[in-house]
């Protein structure tokens, strides 16, 4: 009876509907950082962020017996994924796996509510076309790979408790599958964000990276060539170009060593163009307690302004 | 992106829709009998049977802790579940949640995936109008509460090494929510079966019970006034007459006692009315490995009868 069952639904119930933003990437890429700068700023009873690599098919013991390494679409229940998004993306909550990285096992699930807006964050988020239209915007993130395979070790030697070793291998294990099933997903993402260093520069060490942000006409951009005016800003800078693909896209440059005032004109400018009264808030482009970095804090706003826009 | 997910969802899948059976009542009311004799009859290959009884909101430790027996419909996720069969009637599998009764945690959820027939038995699959209309059928399993009490008492020793004085005392914190909450629930069901030994009669110890089947107009029950010749079927009869709430319903009487001939003769015409060929399946009726009970098999056959009909 499932006819009547779409027309009691659809009587009961008139569920809130929240924006829903997809942070896109390989393992220690930068989701979280990236995630919880802007959970912060939106406000964690407004913003809830989800992991969507709880969706393994397989724990960590049954996975060793398998040919599939943990990023293999196959090896996570896509399906499942999928319909969540969906889920959450028409208003209703739903019942997350959870995995637990300490153990390697998969455990109780966890109730997520909808809320105004809704950060999807992961290896495979983009992976089929159906999850992708649960999104209003969708970000890859893209270092070169020298700089994720550093930040993958610094992170799981200190976070995780494993030894350099253990990560350098499980990188290599991993770096089929995530050329074939993870990376392909940038093509998909309406902004590509790739945090490095200048290469024809030599900026002194502790010089914050720079951003290079891929911006599709996927998604109404705020008009940065209003924002920029090009006598005055000089490390940022927007230019027309190509994607890998040959398709037409902005590309903004952020410059690591960007002075902080010309940063926070251009984030004001952006902020107003979201119809947001006051400065931007402080918590953008935070790294770590101490360090923060002016080409995250004008990336988390672009994608606030993406957020709000598609709330009102 | 609602709209898009819907038409994307809708052009991308043609799902198999499974014809849903639920049997409700109460801990110990023979749900999982009934049920396992269905499954077997069915074929494990076409009929998967679910237990809603995992949507606990909390673990034991917790329950320990809060106000709510696990028969509150508080203590459990009901919106999940009700999403759940949601999803099963309309040909989409599921990660559904796992309670461990031996440790009482809720552990690694599983994969349900769609098939020709789905048996969801639990305290409370009728507990909402949204999760009754995912069913073809609905059955409330209805013992007399002496009846009952000695079924649990008798698992919850064998299967769970509880002790009888635990069993009792477990009844009797339950007794206020059952009666709130699962018990209302029979009013919903299409079929109301109630095994019990017959008032009037001084049948000898281990006589079968006999079952009353309250047959509501609420499905197209098979024409039994066809089958049953009140010349020659004794043990079982049709009548005619009022629910507690005073709606009009089928009463069928199986008896206890009733001849295998006769039963078999009342079975086989049901199943010629079900348009199969044959004997009905001889595993239906099977109580334990080596006990039959016809009543029984009566019922089981009337929910075939009911699956079948809904599938073609």
């Amino acid at each position: 009876m499932p006819d009547k069952v779409f027309r009691i639904a659809r009587a009961a119930r008139s569920p809130r509907r929240p924006v829903m933003l997809a942070v896109a990437g390989d393992s220690a890429s930068g989701k979280t950082t990236l995630t919880a700068g802007l959970v912060q700023a939106l406000g964690p009873d407004r913003c809830t962020s989800v992991c969507v690599d709880d969706y393994h098919r397989f724990d960590r013991r049954e996975r060793a017996n398998s040919p599939f390494t943990a990023l293999h679409p196959d090896a996570n229940h896509l399906d499942i994924m999928e319909q969540h998004l969906q889920l959450l993306a028409t208003g209703q909550p739903i019942l997350k796996p959870v995995y637990d990285h300490e153990t390697g096992e998969l455990t109780r699930p966890q109730l997520v509510e909808p809320n105004d807006f809704i950060i999807v964050e992961g290896l495979l988020p983009l992976y089929t076309k159906l999850a992708r239209a649960c999104f209003e915007v969708t970000v890859y993130l893209n270092p070169p790979e020298p700089i994720r395979r550093g930040w993958k070790v610094r992170r799981d030697i200190a976070q995780r408790g494993y030894t350099e070793q253990r990560v350098l291998d499980e990188l290599d294990r991993c770096a089929a599958d995530s050329a074939e099933f993870v990376r392909p997903q940038q093509r998909h993402a309406d902004i590509v964000v790739r945090f490095a260093p200048i290469a024809t520069r030599q900026d002194p060490p502790g010089t914050p990276l720079s951003a290079e942000l891929m911006l599709r006409p996927t998604v109404p951009h705020p008009d940065l060539q209003a924002v920029l005016v090009p006598t005055e800003n000089k490390a940022i800078h927007l230019k027309l170009e190509r994607d890998p693909d040959g398709r037409p896209c902005d590309a903004l440059h952020v410059h690591g060593y960007v002075p902080v005032e010309e940063s926070r004109t251009v984030q004001q400018a952006i902020w107003s163009a979201t119809n947001q009264f006051g400065d931007p808030p402080p918590c953008l482009g935070r790294l770590t307690l101490s360090r923060r970095s002016e080409p995250m804090a004008i990336t988390q706003l672009l994608l606030m302004h993406h957020l709000l826009h598609a709330h009102h």
